[in-house]
């Protein structure tokens, strides 16, 4: 059966997913590019960067793996999706990912301003819902078909998602660094008496992999 | 030289030190005690409770020895010490521990409330400080020598020595568990901008063992 599954979302040891302070030159904040580093030595990633090589075989690699494989849809939130702010300033902004993004599927970005669908090369369509998380998830769903959908952050998004129970699988990487400020992924949120609880948890070469479910 | 160290400090992968509804009853909180899983069967652990066995060997084991070894004192916040709220009610209250308390070494108790020092059997005396952590942290320096002193928690007290930055060594061990509620170490806590960072991080068989420092 088709998932509802947030996977591969990075957060610090003291609870962050990203950085303060993004902006267009620092698009995952003041050191968030540290919460990755787990995933910048894997084939999924140098595959997506468009690079040969990588590992596939250490825990890292097959989480990361798994973290991109089997969407048929993603939904983003818009600061995901770009810097721009306020209504829409025409058909500039198309993403952080160039011509050819790394969903290859319909993809759904929350926005509180409407705007046309956006094809993309490699089959990615971005297209903006202005009519809540739910309505985003029911066109994903359609849109997915047996295949799982993927919550692909950030972390307001997710949160959302969280506390309206409508996540059935969270993969976290958990980095071992600090970052003191940025957005908190757990604050108020208070997971288990939504039913979720941990399912497992593994240790990779830099990051620990939780699997978080009900 | 001497170190102020906070070691084998558990806390839940959505951060929480202890659960919440702290009681007589349930002097960790509820759920409490799934933070502690990984010491539950290692030799320190056994030892300390008066058991024979327990591992010796593994990564969690290792962790649980070294987070018990080379204190010459140690500084509890009062909800560590006891259930007591308000003015002491004579000497009825002697800790959680019995008889014999696990700390052998002088232990320094904060709290607003005046009481003599309190002499337990293998060596712990419990002595209550009325004048802040900055107090407490010189008394328990002079009687610690050469050794380390400890900072036993609760989350409370560890957050207001972090805070002042006057702790050398964090040993955190993170438990593969979400409380979702309870006493949040990290909240508003920026230890980066305290000039503190991740020095080694390692999986236990339940535990992850973060070493924090500067």
């Amino acid at each position: 059966m088709s998932k509802v599954r947030a996977a591969g979302f990075s957060i610090s040891l003291d609870g962050f997913g990203a950085g303060p302070d993004q902006s267009l030159a620092d698009p995952l904040g003041h050191r968030g590019t540290e919460l990755h580093q787990w995933y910048f030595a894997t084939r999924s990633f140098r595959a997506m960067i468009g690079e040969e090589g990588g590992d596939t075989d250490g825990v890292d690699a097959v989480h990361a793996r798994r973290a991109m494989e089997g969407f048929g849809a993603h939904i983003l939130g818009r600061n995901m999706f770009g810097p721009v702010r306020g209504p829409w300033k025409g058909d500039e902004w198309t993403g952080w990912w160039g011509d050819e993004p790394p969903f290859h599927a319909p993809t759904f970005i929350l926005t509180h301003h409407r705007r046309e669908p956006l094809v993309m090369a490699g089959g990615t369509v971005f297209h903006f819902v202005t009519e809540g998380i739910g309505a985003a998830l029911e066109q994903a769903k359609a849109a997915a078909g047996d295949r799982d959908v993927k919550i692909g952050g950030g972390v307001s998004t997710l949160r959302q998602y969280l506390a309206a129970g409508l996540v059935d699988e969270l993969h976290l990487a958990v980095a071992p660094v600090l970052l003191g400020r940025g957005e908190a992924l757990f604050a108020g949120l208070d997971l288990p008496a939504l039913g979720y609880r941990v399912l497992s948890s593994e240790a990779g070469e830099i990051a620990r992999h939780v699997i978080i479910g009900r």
